[in-house]
């Protein structure tokens, strides 16, 4: 990686879909210092822009006015891992010798008209033929999570409360985060109810935003950056869509064949992460997410969560950008965006939330209750 | 390509769209001797089945039935060209020895609750923001181009039905088409108007339909076929999204890149493809596109129909399938149908439509009006 460039998340009225892209588009190139000619292949990461903003073709309407026609332009769409699909499909065209600079983008604009249908929206990710059809939207089905893992393991509201605490810390000092309001555990505990046994606190936020990044061959990275950022390890993996076809929904499988493989590319172990942004779309998400990369065993998660391991001066910090719970969760710009996170801290550039031992991260990307999954291990 | 199945195209209201998604890929499959287990990577192509059919996310939605989980799942969507893309980006992927066997499906179910939708829904793969809002769906776009040709070259209604006459002709024998109905010049010439001076008959299908194909390296071919077909050439190509940001409406430059970079990747030129299915969304759309493959200079397209060069018996047959206007145009299927439709010529399994010359053929799949292009050079 020779470039990255984010725009903030949050409400951007006065932003569309296209503006947002592009910004984070043209930061990463200028981060780069690649012109747009240049850029050899445009992969771009939307999950509903259709939906949304009622425009679909995003790769090309994107690419054009950014000054990138004539080359490939693609947009992969995985439900909320469609931009770390993205970038393991350049990556690995990169890495395979096809193309030498290439453009990966992630965009969501979940403002708009379209914004009161947000549930049913989401919920397009699940098997909408029976869960959507129950009505169970994803605050449902990451509820059933929680209480099986909770019915499992003895995980308790204390122990998502505690993600939430932390993950609202970290936003807090994130200065491109959607939200930055520090919370109390007692606040945490106490939320409007969503769907039990998750609150208000426990869900992720509906943002607009964009992130990209600029990737060339290991050899070639020296002539673009002084800071180039290595993709040490990386892999995509699916699963079912509906949660009755896992045996148990306590654990992603797709995570973990996915984070097997990377490791196992990258040559390295769980215990040698040393920090990590993964995709805490609810609480519950982030225990089940460190627990399936190996960070800690199977229901081990929320003790791990609640003792303050994954906390910004832990043994190994978790989201310290905020995650998704706190950073905000543009959907399509995500994977992307946990990417240049975990960039960030390896270039040391992350500004008040910089973690002391920066030489190895990684970014985990879900999409649905687990049917795609994308991990990624970085190093400098 | 080690194997090839498609779903007949039509209206199927006893089908939604995974069945027909699964359909051609157990079809394909089959015809490659390959089980579910030894596929390494999944591709979809699909345009618009959020829209359509209320589900996104549909990689793994339609993998997981098939047997195929634990591997990269991907859905690509490049509005009409969206599974002409994802087969070049799973040929690039096997071709750089990334995976060994991967199957490509291209799918849409375009008959659902939301067809009376169906003019907004494909409108959003033009420019929503101002042709869109100007009602310019996409029978008016290709109307102002075909009024441009006319303008331009002289290109005359007789040359737009010709082109009708022909696809429709041919799809009468092919018996996976949509619509098997010979027509009449004069009918043609007296159809109901669309967008003048574009009639019923200068449109294609609003059809459901699947088609899959199976890659693998071409030293490993012959482990699964004795008739193996070769891509000889491809490339994917993009250009704005708006009409009004194109110096000549009458030329497709993505599609004159992409021909251009497939023919120099195959060692060809045009004079060497002796048959080809092209994009005839709109029978216009077939003009120009045998025009920038170089089949015949710019402005004598129609002349060159009108006069049968391009029919089943002609010099350089184009459409023997019926073409998008006959067979049908279920959009994300189309792209990899017509490569589907190549490879059974090349196959000499084409049947009543078989050309005489078969050893070298085309493929040109078209996103909206001209952004996206993807084109492809098959041979036994």
């Amino acid at each position: 990686m020779i470039g990255i460039g984010k725009t903030p998340f949050g409400v951007f009225p006065d932003q569309d879909i296209r503006s947002l892209a592009v910004a984070s588009g043209r930061k990463a190139l200028a981060n780069a210092q690649v012109e747009p000619s240049q850029v050899e292949a445009f992969y771009l990461g939307n999950f509903a822009g259709p939906s949304f903003v009622g425009q679909s073709h995003l790769a090309p309407f994107i690419a054009g006015p950014m000054g990138i026609t004539g080359v490939p332009c693609t947009r992969v769409e995985a439900a909320c891992a469609s931009s770390g699909s993205a970038f393991f499909h350049a990556f690995s065209a990169v890495a395979a010798g096809l193309y030498d600079v290439v453009l990966v983008t992630g965009v969501e604009k979940m403002t708009s008209q379209q914004t009161p249908r947000v549930a049913e929206i989401l919920a397009m990710a699940g098997e909408c033929s029976t869960e959507g059809k129950a009505g169970a939207t994803f605050p449902a089905l990451f509820a059933m999570i929680a209480r099986r893992h909770m019915h499992q393991y003895g995980t308790r509201r204390e122990h998502l409360a505690a993600v939430a605490v932390k993950n609202h810390a970290n936003g807090a000092i994130n200065p491109d985060a959607h939200m930055k309001k520090v919370i109390s555990l007692e606040q945490a505990m106490n939320g409007k109810p969503i769907a039990d046994p998750l609150t208000v606190y426990d869900c992720s936020l509906v943002s607009d935003g964009a992130a990209s990044v600029v990737l060339a061959p290991l050899e070639r990275a020296h002539e673009f950056t002084d800071k180039p950022v290595r993709v040490l390890g990386i892999a995509q993996t699916s699963d079912f869509v509906a949660l009755d076809r896992k045996d148990d929904i306590t654990v992603f499988k797709a995570v973990q064949t996915a984070s097997d493989k990377a490791y196992k590319m990258a040559g390295v172990g769980p215990k040698d992460i040393q920090f990590a942004e993964v995709h805490d779309c609810f609480t519950i998400a982030e225990i089940v997410a460190i627990e399936d990369l190996g960070f800690i065993s199977k229901g081990q998660g929320g003790p791990y969560s609640a003792e303050g391991c994954t906390a910004l001066k832990g043994t190994r910090p978790v989201n310290t950008s905020g995650g998704l719970k706190a950073k905000g969760h543009p959907v399509g710009a995500t994977g992307v965006a946990q990417i240049c996170d975990v960039a960030l801290q390896i270039r040391g550039e992350a500004g008040e939330r910089q973690v002391a031992r920066h030489e190895i991260g990684l970014a985990q990307n879900l999409g649905g209750s687990g049917a795609s999954a994308v991990v990624t291990v970085l190093t400098a």
